[in-house]
């Protein structure tokens, strides 16, 4: 039985009507939306959205005005009594691009979990592309075979995917939102055609450094995902130059309206909301921008965004169509890790992890954790042999792995990071608290399967008790088999001091 | 023309009777080989050889004992006349384990390198491996076809290579030699069957890491290089026990010898030098270790050791079989470079590089480091794009790459790691500064050529004029081209400012 089944073994299956929940902290605004489980599909059955516009309080050095922190906090107090009956595997909540620029966003995140009342989890910028895609593709689904280009114009942030299907190809994430872009070039309030054209040029060069591999590739449609593009598309429509899409033709029109206010709050363009005013510019810069680079003629647009995205990929990792499988395998392949030696440690760690779950309370995201950390603890090898467990932990805390959060990356690295040699004090600064006490015993067993392997060799571990109790870990080893081991009792007698680090009392019991 | 070929054509090629010398600073003893060119073969002209044991000098917080320093310090400078005739191009001068450990490498290496009046690159064990394979299968060439392992026991550290032909499979360097081995587990000079056993076990586990799998590979002949074994296999044939090799019914014979003395300084085994009882304690247990983990039966010895490795390894260089090049394209590969952008930049790099080179004294080397750096500056791609120039710079400084020497590849990481965005103060850090000239020059010359590229397209750059004078660089650029190129024009705007932080000032001409 592979991880995922053992995974989905200890979870409860979703069943007809069991509620779901998915909540974007943006930069912008704050969404949540809950579905339904029906029939094997999701169906909507709540909304809510606050634009408490996160981004306006970031300041340069990554500090959050304290207006906007108590703003953002109070949303997520409302959205947390919305979810307190929904289980919480059935509830994910992802913070974006401002959080991500926040010099010290625990800070900001212990509070704001507190209360939500429920785990936040930072994703990267690629990571939000791939959900963005997801959300579009089941709100919109695409021709079969041909390829799509998505945009999502966020508060920090803008998106910008190819894909074809329900699958990502091309996954890009810029500096460039619309809060942050209207900021950086208007701040004053005022808006000029000069100071306009240097500001397409100098977004534009963000967009420049993939547009040719962009176009390379192709699409056969675009479609301008979230809030910014569908109130962009309702001017046009509102403006009788389109039924609602963004094109070539219509945008320099926008454009020049917004330019003839010449004040940020002169301007006032047909179908645009009072909340957006604010903003509005930077998001007509930024998609002017997009245009020329990638050379568009025609946007649809969808009002589906990252959060639709949350909520299909929750129901993908619930039914073996997990996308973080893919990602392992890919690094796996990519590094070319020995899989038979992953596979043995994987194993062990396994038989390890079901005696001491139920008494050290660890849950089926702990048991994914600790079987992708055995499929990866040695890809630092692919670098170099010295010192391979910090190489593998760089690439895994660096990498864009589809699929997962920063969060999950970090408890995976520091998995990898600890899991031979001595064990540094920072190896989890990373991880938010709630997460310490279940990395640092899932951390445990994984440095016990290693050392039990260390010689590679294939022979099935013939017993292998372990009874733990708090901290107290009691490994039981065969005699006759431990004994014609040498070196794996040198080591084991060398291994209780240096686990100890893990806040692991380790005792060998042989019979 | 490709970069070894226009490297070569900068470089004098080889001709009859021109000198090479190789030195090697082992922890052991430093040794110099000199040999003349003669009908594309080396002929061995002249050896040198003093037991400076610069291992014995090392503390525990890697600081060197004062009398060693000088001891290493006089060695190098009668070596250093040794090698005054011959060109430094033709001279390579290696250090090893000792100095790989040392907590301030360079405050030995500033002397030493005044001493021998030559530059001294340190090269990690994986590398020394390789040489050493390499100077072994041209001492003693291999069966077609057939596996060949050879372990050195060197003074610091222990290499075990796997080879076919000229090439290395497998490739670990142990941190256990002769000394460091005998001072860890006889520091007070007794020697006792217990002590031996437990140490064997000790020793065991660093090979037992590996040995299965190179187990799984096989050898068909089993070579030991260096001093350490040719020592050993002596002894046993003056114990009558081999004619020259070691054996597994001989090596416990030796070791039995050695328990009976009951003390080092009481060593007494027939054909053992004076010069290596203090150590040879250490060099036995180190072999039985291998023996027992290895499964070996026989080893013959070779007095061939990473010395002539170097040797020949200079001579590919200079040949168009550098093996520099291939392992440049395994990394290409194994990152999935975007090969066409990579050699763009490579191209309009060559073109800079040949208008700048007489006035900066760019000399062949910074040519290849120039042109590798050109190919891997998006190497960081492949872990994520943001950032990548510091993932990028990050595996290339730890990666065990084979022919470079890790100078060299702090010079390419640095090269990757200021190729974009803003230059942080230490990216030169960890270079001499006897190569921070042309390592800044070199890296001036990478980021104007990866920023006239930033658009990915093909076009061929019409006119690229380069005036440099001291600090001063003038870009000529061809001012219709760039009319039509604003993104390219805002970036070379923004650029003198960045670029002052490598040493340069850069205008840009437009004609």
């Amino acid at each position: 039985m592979d991880a995922l089944a053992r995974a989905g073994s200890l979870s409860t299956p979703l069943r007809d009507g069991d509620m779901l929940a998915a909540i974007d902290l943006g930069s912008n605004s704050f969404h949540m939306v809950v579905a339904a489980y029906t029939l094997g599909q999701l169906r909507i059955v709540d909304r809510l959205r606050e634009p408490v516009r996160m981004a306006v309080g970031l300041d340069a050095r990554g500090g959050l005005d304290r207006a906007v922190r108590d703003r953002a906090l109070a949303c997520l107090a409302r959205f947390g009594q919305r979810i307190r009956d929904i289980p919480p595997q059935r509830v994910r909540a992802l913070a974006t691009n401002t959080v991500r620029l926040m010099a010290a966003p625990q800070s900001f995140l212990v509070p704001a979990e507190t209360a939500l009342g429920h785990g936040i989890e930072v994703i990267s910028g690629r990571e939000e592309a791939r959900l963005i895609y997801l959300g579009v593709a089941h709100a919109q689904p695409p021709k079969p075979g041909s390829l799509r280009l998505v945009i999502d114009i966020g508060g920090g942030s803008t998106e910008c995917i190819i894909g074809r299907g329900f699958q990502t190809i091309e996954r890009e994430s810029l500096q460039v939102g619309c809060i942050a872009t209207t900021r950086r070039f208007f701040g004053d309030g005022r808006l000029s055609p000069k100071k306009w054209r240097e500001a397409v040029i100098e977004v534009g060069a963000e967009f420049q450094q993939f547009a040719n591999a962009y176009r390379a590739l192709g699409w056969s449609e675009a479609i301008g995902a979230s809030g910014t593009n569908k109130e962009i598309g309702g001017i046009c429509a509102a403006m009788g130059l389109t039924k609602g899409a963004v094109t070539a033709a219509a945008l320099p029109r926008v454009r020049d309206r917004l330019l003839e206010a010449g004040r940020i709050d002169a301007i006032d363009l047909p179908g645009l909301s009072a909340e957006r005013r604010s903003t509005i510019a930077g998001g007509v810069l930024v998609l002017e921008a997009a245009f020329d680079a990638l050379g568009l003629e025609r946007m649809a647009v969808s009002k589906a965004a990252m959060r639709e995205g949350v909520l299909y990929d929750m129901l993908g990792r619930g039914s073996g169509h997990d996308p973080r499988e893919a990602s392992i395998l890919a690094l796996t392949q990519r590094y070319g890790i020995d899989e038979g030696q992953a596979a043995r440690v994987e194993g062990t760690a396994m038989r390890l992890f079901e005696q001491a779950a139920p008494a050290w309370k660890l849950d089926p995201d702990d048991l994914l954790m600790l079987a992708w950390g055995a499929r990866l603890h040695e890809l630092g090898l692919a670098i170099a042999h010295s010192q391979y467990q910090v190489h593998g932990a760089y690439v895994i805390e660096h990498s864009d792995i589809a699929g997962f959060s920063r969060q999950e990356q970090q408890f995976l690295a520091a998995l990898v990071r600890t899991h031979r040699r001595k064990i540094p004090k920072s190896a989890f600064d990373a991880l938010p608290d709630r997460l310490l006490p279940s990395a640092r015993r899932t951390a445990a067993l994984l440095r016990i399967a290693a050392l039990l392997h260390r010689s590679r060799d294939s022979e099935e571990i013939p017993r292998l008790d372990l009874l733990v109790d708090g901290p107290r870990m009691v490994l039981g080893l065969d005699r006759r088999w431990l004994h014609n081991r040498p070196l794996l009792r040198a080591d084991l007698e060398g291994e209780p001091p240096q686990i100890a680090a893990l806040g692991v009392q380790l005792e060998i019991a042989t019979t």
